[in-house]
């Protein structure tokens, strides 16, 4: 059993954090593949399972994690009790499979740990009003270890995962990559949003909105890995803190549009009907009255897209459009670009100096991205990192950690 | 899949019940294996896990196959919803692995059915006071879908099973054996509690104090089974309704014990204290005051059993004990008993002229039990079942079901 013995690794961690004297509560995920598996037997009941059935269902990886753990560490000798959702209370929207925590209910959680009991809580899952099940999400474990360690005010949210912190860039892209020992929410942010998997974006503005200090760390060793925290003065002093990646949007040029009031409406008003996400826009300089508007999309909704832009094309009377699955963006995140200038012209004149052609930029107060042609990605992170230093001894250095934390692990 | 097609078989079923017009709630048990795959889980992470998360862990079989089975009926076209021991709100004592149905809410069931929806409730489990998970232990779905019918009132609890119904006694041992078409709740009791494994005695208790009636039925046809159902004029007209054995107790004998006030006391008292369950109980005549006072216990208490009484026999200065696994309890049962005399004189001489010792008798209202030497038990019930007719054409006909009714579709 590689997985119950994960979770029996996980509780002798948990353990020893207990014997330091911390107040534990610890969120678990389900053991690896349960999820799946039971969503497997999801679609071979129903082609189109119902999503309530379907939280009901995976709910249960969660909550067997929850008991086991439970029962390694009463095996070491620990007081622990395990709390599902609803147990909790955590209360969500009726959005099943992607429902928002609403309220969590602290009163059970400090019953529990005022009799001195580590309390394991079954990540991922909470109830509506009407008591239904649901679950939150990709990274929903993680939310719901920020939201109980913010409700208890707790010191800390310890986050494992199956890498050592968050880096300056993929290290399998860059080798050079380092470990962040700190990064503000709003860098983790944008690192999220523009590709970082580590953590999920609704988890770090959960952890913000709160307050929440994050320890983003190993399951699989003692090492300190990456706090996100509140943004702090030293931060400033490095300009670039990160580097990320997509590769999962496509580019559509809709070309010789009419440059009149509206138009932008007329496409993608339809694009958000259908439920499309658009990220970066892009509308070049008009000519002789005709401009080219290029947009990204998912690539899992290009088809979709085309086909509904094709009809838009027609009644403006564009030219034509086309469209482009074979591009990257690369993105830089820092704060200190509020007070560094030059930042942008350093980006792209490091691109341009390696050949690499810029197509689209898109920029915000503390990150900049770039879409470039898809077999430049590796070539250009590391081209970067090399530019803004990234590569160098870290100057933010973690304190070290005390004190009451919610923590979460993930049973793996 | 052998397991899911065996819930969408049991989802068309139900389908086709919906469809003639009935409201149903189904009751589902865990799919086969999944307890105990559960329960092995919970040895490895602790050599003795706590009740309470045993109870947490294996309630989650329970909730995969609701879920599983609304999505199957889903498929089918029907509008079917999951509920769970606590979405029901089925209250009980904090008695972990074997807790007693305390109150069954009907406010979310009747809502459901309101709203023409199949309701598909997870078995065995409930909540405590303070919300804990509980289970009912052995034959747990089965005492749920009992509750349900009596809290809604419902015109029939139908519980299927892996055989045809209720049998006038084991037809693996005697070929003559026939269904019992109708049968009493004080028929059903007994013979649950002398061996008949096809229902529990909690859930016919439960079933009798709320006058549920209840039909036993295979999961694999369309037969009718056996119905279970208050006392009816018509039953009285047989003598015997069926035969049991069980063949998981010991017999323990003190000899030679002085046969004064409380000597009975002074054995029992610490057998009761060490929660050894004592069946029968049988008391020699007093010869120049010495007696021999043997019972029976469970097989798997004997060694327990026998320590206290050997202790318990040198106080007394009893001449010795002696013990014997080597016994069946052959038991007959029947509501005719009451009002027919000569059914004991019967019974011993249908033994007796096999040449089968009678070790021990005991007798209730409506049953006789023998233990007898356990070679002989095969030989016993089938002579006991000739000796009673119980081979003959049934005079017991169960009537045509009609109606909105509570069932129970057990999930293997």
């Amino acid at each position: 059993m590689a997985n119950l013995e994960r979770i029996k690794s996980v509780a002798r961690r948990v353990a020893k954090a207990r014997e330091a004297g911390n107040h534990l509560v610890v969120v678990v995920s389900a053991m690896a593949g349960e999820t799946d598996r039971l969503l497997a037997l999801a679609r071979e009941a129903c082609p189109e399972p119902s999503e309530r059935e379907t939280d009901v269902l995976v709910s249960t990886g969660e909550q067997v994690t929850s008991a086991l753990l439970a029962m390694s560490l009463q095996a070491m000798g620990c007081e622990a009790v395990s709390l599902l959702g609803h147990q909790v209370r955590i209360f969500t929207d009726s959005n099943y499979s992607t429902a928002r925590i609403q309220t969590v209910d602290r009163s059970r959680l400090d019953k529990e740990l005022a009799e001195g009991k580590i309390v394991v809580v079954a990540g991922f899952q909470g109830i509506d009003e009407n008591g239904n099940i649901t679950t939150l999400g990709r990274g929903g474990s993680d939310l719901t270890a920020v939201a109980i360690a913010a409700v208890l005010g707790a010191d800390l949210c310890e986050i494992y995962t199956d890498v050592e912190g968050v880096y300056t860039t993929d290290p399998g892209i860059c080798p050079e990559a380092r470990k962040i020992a700190r990064i503000s929410y709003d860098e983790m942010l944008e690192m999220a949003s523009l590709g970082a998997k580590v953590l999920q974006t609704r988890s770090v503005e959960f952890a913000k909105k709160y307050s929440v200090p994050i320890h983003v760390r190993s399951s699989f060793s003692e090492e300190e890995g990456t706090m996100v925290v509140q943004e702090e003065r030293d931060m400033e002093r490095v300009v670039v803190s990160g580097i990320t990646y997509r590769t999962d949007e496509g580019k559509i040029t809709i070309k010789g549009v009419r440059d009149v009031p509206g138009v932008a409406a007329k496409i993608f008003g339809p694009l958000a009907d259908a439920n499309i996400v658009v990220d970066m826009i892009i509308q070049d300089v008009s000519d002789d009255g005709l401009t080219n508007v290029t947009f990204t999309v998912p690539k899992g909704d290009m088809v979709k897209a085309l086909k509904i832009v094709k009809k838009v094309a027609k009644e403006l009377e564009a030219r034509g459009v086309s469209s482009d699955e074979d591009i990257a963006k690369v993105s830089i995140v820092g704060v200190g670009m509020r007070s560094h200038s030059g930042v942008a012209a350093k980006m792209f004149s490091s691109l341009a100096q390696e050949g690499i052609n810029i197509q689209m930029i898109s920029t915000s107060e503390i990150k900049i991205s770039c879409v470039i042609q898809a077999k430049y990605k590796e070539l250009a992170i590391r081209v970067l990192h090399k530019a803004f230093g990234l590569g160098e001894e870290d100057i933010r250095q973690a304190p070290p950690l005390v004190g009451r934390g919610a923590r979460r692990r993930r049973a793996r």
